[in-house]
């Protein structure tokens, strides 16, 4: 009785390498992208990843030089709601016993009490200056071992209103795939995003194999200092740079000091355009993705004012991506309707 | 008479195939610290490098997590004089001719008619502002592109006053060594140092090694704009971010988000007692290496005021590396005496 697992263990082994064999012997190599329906978005990836990784050929890039950026929100996870802005939300009611004055006290009061409208005027009529101050009051004047913490709490309390999933899990698998696949063919993956850069950090290596040293945000200088007889990064706002639009070039360009050959965003409020712009400026062989989120029963349908985004697209002849036609699946899990 | 030349090479080939295969068969790997004297600073990076890359070991480090900064100026290369600030003057000279209001005007008449009084007086009781004039005057304002070329022209064109060598050749030896054994141990080598971050990443990659990327210095948010219809990087002061002292832990935590393992700088303004203290800081384990400028006759033999940087490497446990006893060779070109 014993020996049985083993061997069946052996055989399932052998099975498995019958069949590796069988599919190498035929020289296919498994699909690198498999929740990418064929048609052209998945053709001109692997077109042009092909043609980079050619030694010899015309367009070929040397390994230094293929970095791919990749903004965040509604590109490599769900933006609706935005993840980030549900943490200050959660941590406002959190520190708020620890604040009896925010009962009284705008814009915390708005928050605790619900009151969108007040947010909702704000970023109409006051440039989101009362956001910013929530954002502040939940991201800066403590240690980052304290602000990761802090994160790390509210992604595992957290879930997405919708398909009761983690943040973590409402990623794109589509995105996922892509991402690995760049990385098996020599490219460095770095995520371009307006999010905070040490937010972001927290999730991105375990959630997207993404390094703390390839992740680009929004960022202020913080302070190295002792605090009770121990040295420590405490966070700060000073020199605050909002990494979005035609801003994140200057953030790549500051991290990295090279262009992207790669670039991949979403539209909703033409964020990416700056980046995706920016890599048409390589001297190199470039590709441009943007995601079109139009997948109302998987995801969610929504456009932007002005349609900039697209527009941009077909000027620059980047390839856009339709949810609904290009994507198989959305995400790990599999996606539920309403 | 034709075939005598490649008679001769492959018997070289053979010679040296042998050296090898006779190395490799007694076991013994070649000397990857070889202008390193046997001595304790040898000694000391060798024992920690062979701890953190141990399977198994108590001490045992992952890949991701090696990382390694260098300071530059004095640390990698000469600082006497200062290579960047003899581009300043350079770049200054040869932009004169465009502003012939400058020869009435201070900093840069100072600077023009070699009044150094002039600047050691701002640098003394105005905390450097015409100096900062003048870097901005040669570092802004321009795109990344001609910025770039300005630099490479100067390096092209510039010699060091000493030892008539480009200021790319006035670099050491041993630390060229110790960069090297560093990554062939799966280190990711970074440079920090209070230098521009774009200055130094024209030469970075060729001259030592280092990656665009991996180089953190001081810096500012530059500009994506169209310049004649061609969208660019111009370079900008805004949030201008001096990468020195006590805020380079924030430059490091700013651009790589993890704290170094190893870390390298030298006595003169106490300049690393930042990045060294910040390294120490991390739960794995960790070095840092101070170079003591002890070696008049191959170099130079300076110290610090108030000796903050040795006080601290006492008080630390830092290795001090003397650069008259722990080199063997100082020069890739081999150094001469005055």
């Amino acid at each position: 009785m014993t020996t049985r697992k083993p061997i069946l263990a052996s055989a399932t082994a052998l099975l498995a390498l019958l069949a590796l064999t069988g599919s190498v012997a035929r020289g296919q190599a498994p699909d690198p992208l498999p929740s990418w329906a064929e048609g052209p978005a998945k053709a001109a990836i692997v077109r042009f990843v092909q043609h980079v990784t050619q030694p010899g050929g015309a367009k070929y890039v040397r390994p230094e030089e293929r970095i791919a950026t990749f903004d965040q929100d509604g590109t490599l996870w769900s933006e609706q709601p935005v993840a980030q802005l549900e943490f200050v939300t959660y941590r406002i009611k959190q520190l708020a016993p620890q604040h009896p004055e925010w009962k009284n006290q705008q814009p915390y009061k708005a928050l605790l009490e619900g009151d969108n409208s007040f947010l909702v005027n704000d970023l109409t009529h006051n440039h989101g200056k009362a956001l910013m101050e929530l954002v502040l009051a939940t991201h800066t004047g403590m240690s980052i071992e304290d602000f990761n913490r802090s994160v790390r709490e509210f992604l595992h309390a957290s879930r997405h209103p919708r398909y009761n999933k983690k943040y973590t899990e409402t990623i794109y698998q589509p995105m996922l795939e892509l991402l690995r696949y760049l990385r098996a063919n020599g490219f460095q993956t770095y995520i371009c995003s307006g999010g905070g850069v040490d937010f972001m950090r927290v999730f991105a290596e375990e959630t997207y194999g993404i390094v703390p040293e390839h992740v680009i945000g929004s960022f202020a200088m913080n302070t190295f200092k002792q605090v009770n007889g121990k040295w420590t990064i405490i966070k700060d706002k000073t020199n605050l740079f909002i990494n979005d639009g035609l801003t994140k070039p200057v953030g790549i360009d500051q991290q990295i000091g090279r262009i992207p050959i790669f670039v991949a965003g979403n539209i909703r409020t033409g964020g990416d355009i700056g980046q995706l712009t920016y890599s048409q400026t390589h001297r190199l062989p470039n590709f441009q993705l943007l995601i079109n989120h139009d997948d109302k029963l998987r995801e969610f349908a929504y456009s932007e004012k002005d349609n900039a985004s697209l527009k941009a697209a077909k000027k620059g002849s980047w390839q856009v991506v339709s949810m609904k036609k290009d994507w198989k699946t959305i995400f790990p899990f599999g996606e539920k309707a309403d």
